[in-house]
């Protein structure tokens, strides 16, 4: 009976009364306790400012695992624990060197070798460029066109969406199959247009994938700044000759062993059902990963804090998990889901913020017809705070291999217009983020965990 | 009939299906044309970056007047021209020094002189130190206590509201009237702390506002950064005698003759009926007035280029208003409206952008009830380019003096939480603008100027 009342008033689009002005006032609570003792920004001026950039493997993702272990140490939740993960270890060696010669002039380009890039020859390579928008442009060409050149792929990221991921997904594959599919056809290397929106001298890097190529197959793969590229593009149009010099050092070492850090609030009626939130500790060397994914880490982490100090217990187990090697692997993420799997945990809900510490705009919700329409019911709660995006969609890298049987997954969604400003380059820094974006993004989080802790989740 | 029939569509939150259909077309042209070939991003660079500050009366002021006048012409629509009106000079001379000295120590303060202020003496001044928290605390203490010092107004902005705004208007009575109520108790001076929600060394300037004072009457008004109020605060703790040290030399002169700058498309059924569109072209001079209210200005100009590429001619006729002197007297405003209601002229709308070039999240209608439920019902449409929020309250400085019998008045609502980092401080600089949340706000109210064009304005 109770559950059809509950169920009845979710889907017409409000909690029972008594619910809702409790719901109501603990989102205030949560707010007010965001906008003005949070933690998160202190965490991350820390993380970005005196550890720095944590690529996986590296000294920075090292001493990320202890100072957040340390952290979430001191905020007197039941337990935080270290969960081992293998790691790959890639390294980026000297500053990268790129330039094109026309004649005796050199002109230099701001570029970065790609994530899990192999080096080139000690000595650099000499190539000329060959020009293309996408993969099926370069596989027209065919080998007798690309074979011992350098591959350029120039496509940018399509300013008319709206959503500027849209804009990512419709361009990526150009750094992440780019140098595999010029491999095939005998290319020497490939340079890649960054994903980025704004016309800038920064370089974006980014995983490159050889897929099942050996060692030996595998060509260099560098990113290159938007007005690297278009300056690039049209030196080639009235040199076509022109030959492009390309040294980059990156070597892949031995895999490491790292950690997943993770914190609990045991639940009081089902500890036995786990709500998961999180980000990701590791970033990519260029930056300090304010963005990405600091922001994300430090706002899961201030769910614990904001619940401690409003003292709400969750029925349910509230569990933040800081994965590792998002970036390069999505290790952290596929063994936290090996060890779930082999404990025969229960997730019923997981939420991932990974776009960014930016103004929150709502949420992206990867369930069922009716774990949206729950979820999209609880918008007028969200309204006095800004919150109006509740739409269909994916929800996080890390959280993506989570199995449980009911298990819905969200993420966050902060406005999205600058974060390819910073993506993957040397301007994600600290003083990129504002504090109070940042506070909001948690303090949306801390109520979404908290309506999905009181009401459960519903099943179609 | 064909009426009812609108209204009871508009009422029900759609408009009839043809309508619907074409209106999203529409809005489809416009958020592309903007966010590919807009000139708003460009303008404001050469407004910022070769003009600079623009307070009323200053070389740059003049120099924003001429240089967007020109651009309004290359866009080849029906009248550009200026209209004359009388502004201020205040010029804010040597730059200030402000320190506490604690006995052979001197702790030295960001600061800066409010606009409007009188200079201290040549030679400075020198005064012990009362701090408040608010006008009212002030009037408590009384001459006996406040006579012959300087009153430290130090109430921060509220974080709790997740609206800046809100926090803002809680807290600018101490910048606006601190000195006039601290001068009739016979203070030799205020020191305020900025507006700013930022723990930051920026001093934040703003009007301050002496009433009916005569110049003897007025004392010194100067605006200290957070970073700073905090510190003097804590230093008067532990030595409330110390003595602070003030030195500005701010001067206002007679009033000079400047402009606003207008630009119309002509109505082609109904020209008589005016929608205006404007921001304003004054800032203060401490940082280049990018966000405050550059950007406003330029996006005002976008939606003419925006109409006239996509090949959208309004039937109402659509005039841009840039105005001169919203920041300290708002006289551009007021004989825009002098000279509006002496001609007898009819307008029907008026939207103002003046809260930063930040990503556009809704409007702010000021109208009657059938206004804001017409706007609101246009949510569906604004839905695909994240524009969500319609909420009453005020629309802009600008077209506030704005009296036509039956215009609605609209402000833009871009995200808030940057704004009062960078408002009336030295970092209020082009950077701080990222072009596609500024096209984001052109668009946002160019889609607002079609529907009301289109559509026509309902009354109750």
């Amino acid at each position: 009976m109770k559950k059809s009342i509950v169920m009845a008033a979710l889907f017409c689009g409000t909690l029972p009364l008594l619910a809702q002005t409790t719901a109501e006032q603990t989102l205030k609570e949560i707010y007010k306790l965001s906008l003005t003792k949070a933690k998160c920004y202190p965490w991350l001026d820390h993380l970005s400012n005196n550890i720095g950039s944590r690529l996986s493997a590296s000294t920075g993702a090292e001493k990320a695992v202890l100072y957040t272990k340390a952290q979430l140490e001191t905020l007197g939740v039941d337990k935080v624990y270290l969960q081992e993960v293998m790691v790959p270890k890639w390294v980026r060696g000297e500053k990268e060197v790129g330039y094109l010669q026309l004649g005796k002039q050199k002109i230099t380009f701001p570029i970065c070798a790609l994530g899990g890039s192999v080096a080139t020859p000690k000595s650099g390579l000499n190539a000329s460029v060959i020009e293309v928008k996408s993969l099926e442009e370069l596989a027209a060409l065919g080998e007798a066109k690309v074979k011992g050149k350098i591959v350029f792929f120039n496509r940018p990221m399509n300013p008319e969406f709206v959503e500027t991921f849209k804009a990512y997904s419709g361009c990526v594959d150009q750094r992440s199959s780019g140098a595999r599919e010029a491999g095939k056809l005998g290319a020497l290397a490939v340079i890649v247009r960054s994903m980025n929106l704004r016309m800038d001298d920064l370089p974006h890097t980014g995983a490159t994938n050889y897929g099942d190529f050996s060692k030996d197959q595998r060509i260099p793969a560098a990113a290159i700044s938007t007005n690297g590229a278009e300056l690039l593009s049209k030196s080639l149009k009235s040199n076509p000759n022109a030959t492009f010099y390309l040294k980059q050092s990156c070597q892949t070492f031995d895999d490491v062993l790292s950690y997943n850090v993770v914190a609990e609030m045991t639940g009081t009626e089902h500890p036995e059902r786990i709500m998961v939130v999180g980000g990701h500790l590791d970033s990519w060397d260029l930056g300090d990963g304010s963005h990405d994914d600091g922001a994300g880490c430090v706002q899961s982490m201030e769910v614990l804090n904001i619940f401690k100090n409003i003292g709400y217990k969750p029925k349910n187990t509230l569990r933040v998990v800081l994965f590792m090697n998002e970036e390069n692997g999505v290790r952290g993420g596929k063994e936290y889901e090996n060890q779930s799997a082999k404990k025969g945990e229960n997730h019923i809900f997981a939420l991932e913020s990974d776009a960014g510490g930016f103004s929150p705009r709502g949420f992206s919700i990867d369930g069922d017809e009716a774990n949206f329409n729950q979820i999209k019911n609880w918008g007028t709660l969200f309204e006095p705070y800004l919150i109006h995006k509740f739409v269909k969609g994916s929800s996080g890298v890390d959280i993506g291999p989570l199995q449980s049987k009911k298990i819905v997954k969200v993420g966050l969604q902060p406005d999205s217009q600058r974060y390819f400003d910073h993506h993957h380059a040397s301007n994600d820094t600290f003083d990129a983020v504002n504090k109070r974006e940042l506070e909001l993004g948690a303090a949306a989080m801390a109520s979404l965990l908290y309506l999905v802790d009181q009401n459960g989740i519903v099943t179609q």
